[in-house]
């Protein structure tokens, strides 16, 4: 028997109205992409045409479970996952989410759901114990995230009962995505986003508003005994982390503020510094000494977690006064360090209303940073901004411009295009901090060179998680390298890369990589489907996974070399101040060992690595168009 | 000749997206309801159907000039009217708005804009010196008012240069009137709204986004002579009036807040007292102080106005940073004594909001104020609210409840239906302290006997607009009565309601009936026109059009004396403290009177009476339906 999976998959074409349930692909295909983010870039390179607009209807979105996901017992195992070619990046786009949405969509019976096509009407769906209904969502278009998830909930309460119907996790976009603002979210549980890339905006895209779940099955084990045992280590080595045992259950992600501003590397008003001198006021200390609530912290942990990492704050009186879910550190920094604010309230407030109006805090806050560089270069017509404080340091602008972008009122129709075409439109290219377009996160690569290398080579665009380097480089986990040296950093990225790939397809928590590493993986990916895995073989399937996603890109847009680049300012302005001084990103001692560990040429996966890998079918479609290199 | 008109109506008909030239009514029809809010209820009463849905297709929104509208020289004749049946209060409904457009409407040759059922896409209407196109607005739709104004003189730029383009004035509707609020505003030159009753709401329903003009021709006045001398005595008479040659020229209508509050009449906190402590600091002296933009405010003036009151502020240096034009009186009182809120930063960028956004201030100001009230009486779920502080004095609820009614985004979509509907969901209908549905304005009628009949008895609903008794009552204009006496109140109520529908015929400002009088009118509108018209045909004139609309409602909603009354707060709690301590509204004093005066039984109007007006084809259908009373 194979364990984890639930064996199908639900298709739902929005043009036809029509749902299809379908068996999962066959077993040879599962083990060697696992699920969530690797099985989707496999659906994504057989039934999304590279090509396609992102918001048009040959378009498709994934939205992913993996075999751990649901899992009692495995620490870790509430997420799930989105794939799709994003509206921001043009690449393969994976966002993961955690929550109690992902375990919930199995137990109602499913592994993954496949949106394709565009809908006339607004609809969302409503998949309950194997059941599936596409429903009509015409009066939830317009509504908030957290408004949308009452509703369904309330008006599903009288088939399946006042109770139940509590229990109804939903996942749902807000009018960030109905008006197709290039990084809207996809929310679930209200303030659990799948965040980066615009997925928020496909579905806007095709006029699907929400996924409402219930379900009382349950994924099987295949190895029991085995199982137990591996659980048992998995957990003892949580408790063993101070990472996972100590940092992040007390302080949550926001512990890092300190921590990465003491490192040099905080990058404050749009990179131009690593040190804020307002962390203190907004950092994990202060937020859990003044905003936090710690009952219903807890009651926001995702499904099955032994690290609780999650955080519900309040702001009272305060001219920026709510609740909710977060703030995170990459929010916290965002709408903080990158924008000069050390105001913790309005930090708090844009993030809660980031979770309503269904945006991405670091690509939103980021992009506000862009903004109030390019006010400073004067390069803004003054009209435009309506007499809007948008300075380094403005609380009222953060807040403000989220409203704005969500519902491009003003200038917030143009944040909406996010920090890339913002600063193309005002001529200023330079400065955009992006990668592949997508928005740097909450570190400064220049005191961080394995880091800057994992930015420059990420599938999706600037992202910390497809290879945390500060894990080593900072934090040292598993063990302090030195940060400021390119040496070993290649085939330190491409172990995380491939690593990390495997864990967004499992799928799980990437914090458990605090706690355990490849062959703990192996383990309990074995213990729960059946098969044997080898560490080995987890490496080979992470492999596979960032090989076939830089080949979609190849296939997209032409990736490469080119793309393989950091901001100018990461690469030349050497850092003025702090720990990291005098430093600047040294991508080239490191992109031709890279490329050479990965078998590419010039950023192009060759076809000898492709069909080392079992992707010869790649290979061909790379030779069909001349993109295959060498 | 007959002066004044441009002759011509433009009938748009949406569904079929075709427009039809017709000449204006015959010369007799004007003569009995001159243009503006008079022509339209005649209109209103010839096609359309009082019993439809004010948001359904066989609705229809005209929008109003009059023969003095436009006519170089006249004070204050810088302005137009929409008139409508309202969704907000059922009744007919009119609503005013200055600044520039009006004029320019007829300079582009048309008297009147008829709209007409509804419109598959989202459209908009150029008109250019007799020239008109429907064109496509699919990409203004979702856009606020200000960018809507922006992109249309942009787009239209090529095709008539962009000197000229600078000069088309736009009348458009924001996102508050796509969202169907109740009180959407149509919002015209940035910051002139034809504010209440939600004629924005009818323009979203019919997806008809803005009406842009520009033109070169003239209205041309009939008695030449006559009408240098006419105009000669009214701008004699302007600079004579204290409130029209000092006051409102120094710090705009915003000088009414200490005035209004020294009288004890400032309805604070939902009107339960008419004393606001915080008064000082949102007066138009501390606005003229410390916000003042003296150079764009001559710029905000209306077209062909000697008083000037408009205002335009910036805010800095605050939370609340934000330009533009207002904020007015009522405005301020809305967002600032109602809600408790002695914020003037915060007043100013709710007021800009509602500008941008497409709101009423009144209403919404006031409905935020019930909302606080209801809060207060724990009669709001708390987590309806998501942690923001709604209660009195609170300066970042009222920002922030203004985005989320013009999106219907929380607690949003509740407000955006009115304080009636909103306290009567809660189960306390007592807190709407509005008539026929529309939120009463500024001024507690406790301390104003005779205003709080011209609210009772209003066509229009809550407004101080139909009969500004403050003028006798409180400012001494022409001449000071006894504000706590109900004697003579109703004979001078009806005086001011007849004459008022005769000044938003014509149409011209009120402030100009701070100098100027029936006599006054008479002569202009002849020497304009070329009647000889009498001031009793000018109170005919009036009464004329009151007792239309009072039948347009009977046959809506079957108005009446049930509706012709006020919140019982105003009836039965005597007002706590300060100059009108221990007064209600008698109003059962006045009511019967009012009725005799008007020769109207139980509030409808008789036979009789709509025959000695001209109006037996209105009685005659009032019989049909068994809605004529005695």
């Amino acid at each position: 028997m194979l364990g984890g999976y639930m064996g199908r998959i639900l298709r739902v074409n929005l043009w036809r109205n029509k749902y299809y349930i379908e068996p999962l692909p066959p077993e040879t295909v599962l083990r060697s992409w696992i699920g969530g983010r690797g099985l989707g870039v496999y659906l994504a390179l057989k039934e999304i045409d590279p090509k396609a607009d992102p918001l048009g209807p040959r378009n498709k979105a994934f939205v992913m479970t993996g075999p751990i996901t649901g899992v009692a017992g495995v620490p870790e195992s509430g997420r799930w996952c989105s794939v799709t070619k994003s509206p921001l990046t043009d690449t393969i786009h994976d966002s993961q989410s955690g929550g109690k949405f992902g375990p919930e969509l199995k137990f109602a019976g499913f592994d993954a759901v496949i949106l394709e096509d565009v809908s006339e009407k607004p609809v969302y769906l409503w998949i309950h114990d194997g059941k599936v209904e596409i429903r009509d969502a015409t009066h939830l278009w317009g509504k908030d995230v957290h408004a949308t998830t009452d509703i369904i909930q309330e008006e599903l309460a009288p088939e399946i009962g006042r109770d139940e119907a509590k229990k109804i996790k939903v996942l749902a976009i807000g009018p960030a995505g109905e008006n197709l603002v290039r990084f809207a979210a996809l929310i679930n549980d209200k303030s659990r986003a799948a965040g980066r890339g615009g997925h928020g905006a496909v579905w806007g895209s095709k006029k699907i508003k929400a996924i409402a779940v219930r379900g009382h099955m349950k994924p099987k084990v295949a190895k029991e005994e085995v199982f137990k045992e591996v659980v048992a280590k998995m957990v003892k080595k949580h408790r063993e982390s101070p990472v996972t045992s100590e940092g992040l259950p007390k302080l949550g992600t926001a512990i890092l503020v300190n921590i990465i501003n003491k490192a040099g590397i905080f990058p404050t008003r749009n990179f131009r510094t690593g040190v804020f001198e307002g962390a203190e006021k907004i950092s994990g200390e202060t937020l859990a000494e003044k905003y936090l609530d710690k009952k219903k912290s807890i009651e926001e942990s995702c499904w099955g977690c032994v690290i609780t990492c999650a955080r519900y704050t309040k702001i009272k009186n305060s001219p920026f006064s709510g609740e909710g879910g977060g703030p995170e550190y990459e929010t916290i920094w965002a709408f903080g360090a990158q924008t000069g604010t050390d105001n913790l309230e309005a930090i708090s407030k844009a993030n809660f209303l980031c979770n309503e109006l269904g945006l991405d805090t670091i690509s939103m806050g980021h992009t506000i940073g862009t903004l109030m560089e390019l006010v400073e270069m004067g390069k803004i017509p003054p009209e435009k901004l309506r007499g809007l404080n948008v300075k380094w340091g403005s609380p009222e602008a953060i807040v403000e411009l989220v409203w704005r972008t969500a519902y491009r009122s003003g200038i917030g129709d143009e944040l909406a295009e996010g920090s890339w075409r913002l600063a193309n439109k005002y001529g200023a290219p330079e400065v955009s901090m992006s990668v592949r377009k997508q928005e740097l996160p909450a570190y400064d690569p220049r005191g961080a060179q394995g880091h800057g290398l994992a930015y420059a080579t990420s599938n999706r665009g600037g992202c910390h998680l497809r290879a945390y380097m500060i894990s080593p480089e900072v934090l040292g986990v598993p063990s302090l390298v030195d940060r400021f040296s390119t040496k070993g950093k290649p085939a330190l990225v491409k172990e995380f890369q491939d690593v990390f790939a495997v864990i967004d397809s499992m799928v799980v928590c990437k914090f458990s990589s605090f706690a355990i590493w490849d062959e703990d993986y192996a383990e309990i990916i074995s213990a729960v489907t059946g098969w044997d895995i080898s560490k080995e073989e987890v490496h080979r399937i992470g492999e596979r996974i960032y090989n076939a996603e830089r080949a979609f890109n190849v296939l997209s847009f032409g990736d490469g070399r080119e793309y393989d680049t950091l901001p100018k300012r990461l690469l030349e302005e050497p850092m003025p101040e702090g720990p990291a001084k005098g430093h600047v990103v040294r991508l080239n001692e490191m992109l031709d060992e890279y490329y050479k560990l990965r078998g590419w040429i010039d950023g192009r996966p060759t076809r000898a690595k492709l069909e080392e890998l079992g992707l010869k079918w790649v290979a061909d479609r790379l030779e069909e168009e001349g993109l295959l290199p060498g």
